[in-house]
């Protein structure tokens, strides 16, 4: 039996932007010290760490002697290099494991696995060249999306195929890269749904949010969604079974498409998610926290909201007016200690928190 | 006009223990880079700090270099020695400023600034010889209390003088020590408003809470107070005058007994205080958002809670059954880093969050 670890113990996060600050300051809440590995020394997390190792991702040596002070690692970032996890892994329990990110890290395996685990998604193929791309296109169809199967996020490394795409010009565009297509879901609104899932295997789930993307990037959570008991339910059910498919320890998100009254999976992230920063202000026990006690073999706390929430993300130049934000009496502010403003670039986020509908 | 310290400005905390540390995580939230400065450079704060400043108290080089580096600076604890805050206030705005100190630093100098700001005090008396000690407790009567003026804090300092005390004794207990001797208040129950100023005079104040000493260390505190909205409208009107009269700039507490309905002053802490720790799981802004935004510049967040909360400390070996705290799915636990378990310590603390009372 694994025992939990000890206030006063270290914990190492890879990757050292906003989710690893606001997970170093969730930990830090518990009584632990957070070591953060990242190439940037100055990143946005190592400034609120006990240590910052600043060292490249193929710098084993660094990546051993970094989990060899920690009692466990984990990761802000599911495209950790699997040989730095491997080393780490070597040293000390990284959760979650390498699973998690097996199944993550490529959108075709991802997919699979989803189908597999009885979730649903959208139909899909392989894609290896220009060939195999004017096959699986006649098979699924225009509206279609090509999607490189590594290293997307945000929307990079995408290429939507409509009725007059040039295909050539649509595989130029992803670089030739393995890639996977996939239908069109035609979908009335995105949902997701952040869970955790402990060493023992207990799973537990945040109420589903409803979220707005433009241009690729999230750009508004409202949680809870307003949705049906059922819908709920059915969310949770896909959620436990990918976690207990991943044997994730941690937190992880299930982005979903209602289609209908019913659930499509998107995509899996398994990490901390930008849909969840709603919890940071509305629940008693935010993501960050529930990541830490999962990495730290800890019980899980309540993912009960006791208000209901509007999460705006800062994107670029949208924190500029940081006066404004200041003076929203209405507005939880959340910076990220971002040393300079890029377009698309996550600079913070508000909470708007307000009473939660009334049980009827 | 000050000007608001933008987001990645530095605010520097003088003192690292859990106030500091606390006050770094806020800072952190609002996107400021934080600076502690304390002898101990393992202490709680600096291990989620930007930078720890390990130097001694009287070393005015290293004080004066810490504030170069700051766009402001604070502190966590009232007995920061006025020259380190000279030294600081040559190069930097030191916010609260020297005079909240002065008046908070010596208990005669508090309590006639508390009597003169029209906030009621128990009787007291100046003793500097065991002749004067005589002549006090002739005036004021037993039982009463004999305190030092300077450096008391969680009960030391102070010996209760009962009809069978020895007075030569009681005065020999303090150390005699400048002092002074207090009447009792006959109390029926502790309370204590948590305030905040701004650089522009504005004050808010979050509900009173109800404080359970024991041993001179606050145990439990429960917000909000169960109080008519007259005592909760004297409270804040006692705490303007109190902040007002101390030009203070940043959150202030004002410990207060109530005395058949009506309010007596006990003390005043310069500084984000153990009975506003409450706030930080049941209001959207917690006391320390509060005092970094007041530092900053920035205007006040809510004072409102979401939800009512009864906060418990762990003081020493409270903390030793931390995995029955963990485990304990309606307290949200809060520790500070501290390495070793000593009698008295406070160790960490517990809120545990219930739904508001229904407004009648």
């Amino acid at each position: 039996m694994t025992q939990p670890l000890a206030p006063g113990s270290v914990i190492g996060i890879f990757g050292g932007g906003q989710l690893g600050r606001m997970l170093a300051m969730a930990g830090a809440g518990l009584g632990f010290d957070i070591h953060v590995y990242d190439p940037d020394r100055d990143c946005p997390a190592g400034r609120v760490a006990t240590r910052i190792c600043a060292a490249p991702w193929d710098d084993m040596g660094a990546v051993q002697s970094f989990a060899a002070r920690c009692d466990a690692v984990t990761f802000e970032w599911e495209n950790v290099p699997a040989a730095a996890l491997d080393a780490a892994q070597s040293r000390t329990p990284v959760r979650p494991g390498r699973k998690s990110l097996e199944l993550t890290q490529d959108r075709l395996t991802e997919k699979t696995f989803i189908r597999d685990a009885g979730g649903g998604t959208v139909e899909f193929a392989e894609v290896g060249s220009l060939a195999e791309l004017e096959t699986a296109v006649e098979k699924i169809g225009r509206p279609c999306i090509l999607k490189t199967r590594r290293f997307g996020y945000d929307g990079k490394g995408q290429a939507v195929i409509r009725d007059e795409t040039d295909l050539a010009a649509a595989w130029a565009e992803i670089g030739e890269n393995p890639a996977i297509l996939e239908a069109f879901a035609p979908f009335q609104r995105e949902l997701s749904i952040v869970a955790a899932r402990t060493l023992t295997g207990e799973v537990a789930a945040y109420p589903l949010a409803e979220n707005d993307h433009s241009g690729g990037i999230l750009r508004v959570s409202k949680a809870p969604a307003l949705v049906s008991p059922g819908l709920q339910s059915q969310a949770l059910d896909i959620a436990t079974a990918i976690g207990n498919g991943m044997e994730h320890v941690g937190v992880f998100a299930v982005e979903l498409f209602d289609v209908d009254g019913g659930l499509v999976v998107n995509e899996i992230a398994p990490r901390v998610h930008n849909s969840g920063h709603w919890t940071m202000d509305a629940c008693a026990c935010s993501q960050f926290e529930q990541h830490v006690r999962a990495v730290a073999g800890w019980p899980l706390g309540p993912c009960s909201p006791h208000s209901a929430c509007e999460m705006i993300n800062l994107i670029g130049e949208d924190v500029v007016p940081w006066r404004a934000l200041a003076a929203d009496y209405s507005a939880r502010l959340h910076l990220y200690g971002k040393r300079t403003v890029r377009p698309g670039r996550k600079m913070g986020h508000i909470n708007r928190i307000s009473p939660l509908p009334r049980q009827s």
